[in-house]
């Protein structure tokens, strides 16, 4: 910001006069060239093909801001993108809204907004509107981002928990636990011979892929926060139906799994955030199979499980890889704060 | 929460598991009943009677939580809703996500929610889609709220900055500066005889009437952060045109008046949270005030000024009660952190 000549945000960047004006032109503008967006509109407008919509929202308040993979900017734009790909939808636009510290680095807002805007672009995605609120220093930990989405449903997708039915198959298109492993060990400080890297992305292009090329897939949904026990969890209350998944069939990295052996970890309840559960019918599934493993986020899909009967209460079992049995139950929630 | 026995936010409440899952069901379905929200998908799925949408976004970071008027859940719903009024949209639905600080007390989160709730449905804008994040205490200030909407352009309504034109008039729908001063005056622990009140509403239904009961609406603003100064001034840069108010057309509350003398505050700078400026053609603007006034909302509506040729650079002149002319600038933006 040249012309404000100051290198940390002000709370008056927050105020809506001059300095607002000159943050937004200045800064966020470049960040996210597009025409919608440019007109400062207090709604953005946009056409979409039909009136079907759909709309999602995340706050990111990951901690630290930068990791390896990625950082909040990425995170924010392609969290929400995640949330529409896994309803069936292509993103059509976003909005993105910043709460900052007063005194935060305009260096740092920099990189994380040209971030944010690579994301966007790379996923057409384009962020068309926006807001910057200011509050003192010691009123929030550097910089939350909160990101809305709308996106419209691809013909033919009808994803729905009702339509999920025993023995559909269960298909990850990747990893488990790549994201929360490398924020917590960034965040304490451990190394590991090989570094751990977040698979922070956008699975729209696959999920889109998988819809068109399949009419197999009968639900998705982003294991982030709690990880796959979560979203498995998920599944079963809300189609009443067990789940059964094989130790021995997740895919895992070698260095992720020991540092969560060493730091007392649940692979399963950590969070990742460039992952997709799909649950797909029996017949479907080797093809789906291949559409993920052709593409370059799902080169180590794999089907994890099975839908069968409810015996008692449906719940999450996996078979280890000793072959003995396990529960897996909703996390509690307090693993990893501030993960995404 | 009945079943947590937490009387506090906890950070595992945002941890994805059990404890956001007992927070979403006992609390926030509960505060925002809808059906589209209460299937919990990853985003909310919406048909609209066209493919035409208008998209918003505004954190609020208001400090106070609780004000005469109003709170942090109402302003959040009714601010965002009037970002779509303004661009001439029907408001059709709202996401709604939350920050909240670790030890925020969830007898005041219920509240807000359900202040939040009431707004919605009052506006028919249901809140269909959410998120809650929690942060570890004092890296938030106890609350954050994020919303963002979509709505349905009005049938008729083509407002835009390029159809100003010379003699057009400007209309606002009450008084100016009850909201700002409202939360300046509570934060610094004045009193004042007659109790300052934030104007905190929604405006969507008689910015709908207006639009569909005249023809003379070119463009609407709502005049918050930065208030009638900082709209007036982006008016006059978007149009290229000059504005000319009247003080003494104004319309200001006495003790509002009285107290922003009293503190230093030019009453044209403080932000309002229930007004929008209209820019009207000559000849609909009697009729547009006669909507107004008509409206509980607009009892104290006034046509405040009108555009004019520019001369030399566009600019905002005020004439004042006394007959002198005073520049009216961009606010610099430092005057009241906070405010929404």
């Amino acid at each position: 910001m040249t012309t404000t000549k100051n290198d940390r945000i002000l709370l008056a960047h927050g105020g809506g006069g001059q300095l607002t004006d000159e943050l937004v032109r200045n800064l966020i503008l470049p960040s996210f060239d597009n025409d919608v967006l440019a007109r400062l509109s207090d709604s953005a407008e946009l056409n979409l093909a039909s009136g079907s919509v759909c709309f999602t929202t995340d706050s990111y308040v990951v901690k630290p801001l930068f990791f390896n993979g990625g950082d909040i900017g990425k995170l924010a734009v392609c969290g929400t993108i995640n949330d529409l790909a896994v309803a069936g939808a292509r993103p059509a636009a976003l909005c993105l809204s910043l709460i900052i510290e007063e005194g935060f680095e305009v260096e740092l807002l920099k990189k994380i907004l040209a971030s944010a805007g690579k994301a966007a672009r790379e996923n057409d995605a384009p962020i068309v509107a926006g807001d910057t609120k200011t509050v003192e220093a010691g009123s929030a930990d550097k910089i939350f981002i909160n990101t809305a989405g709308i996106g419209e449903r691809l013909p033919g997708a009808k994803l729905a928990m009702e339509r999920i039915e025993v023995g559909d198959k269960i298909l990850i298109n990747g990893t488990i636990g790549d994201h929360g492993m490398a924020i917590i060990s960034q965040r304490e400080g451990i190394k590991f011979e090989s570094e751990l890297k977040s698979d922070c992305a956008a699975v729209c292009g696959l999920t889109s892929r998988l819809l068109q090329e399949t009419n197999g897939v009968k639900f998705m949904r982003d294991p982030t926060r709690g990880g796959l026990a979560a979203t498995l969890n998920e599944i079963v209350r809300g189609s009443g139906l067990s789940v059964e998944i094989h130790e021995a069939d997740i895919p895992v990295d070698a260095t992720v799994r020991a540092a969560a052996d060493m730091l007392g970890f649940d692979i399963l309840a950590i969070a990742n955030e460039g992952k997709f559960v799909a649950v797909v019918s029996a017949e479907s599934a080797e093809e789906c199979l291949r559409i993920c493993r052709a593409h370059p986020l799902g080169a180590q899909a794999s089907l994890i499980g099975e839908v069968g009967e409810t015996h008692d209460v449906p719940m999450v079992e996996m078979v280890t890889k000793i072959g003995g049995r396990r529960i897996v139950q909703m996390p509690y929630g307090r693993e990893l704060p501030r993960i995404c």
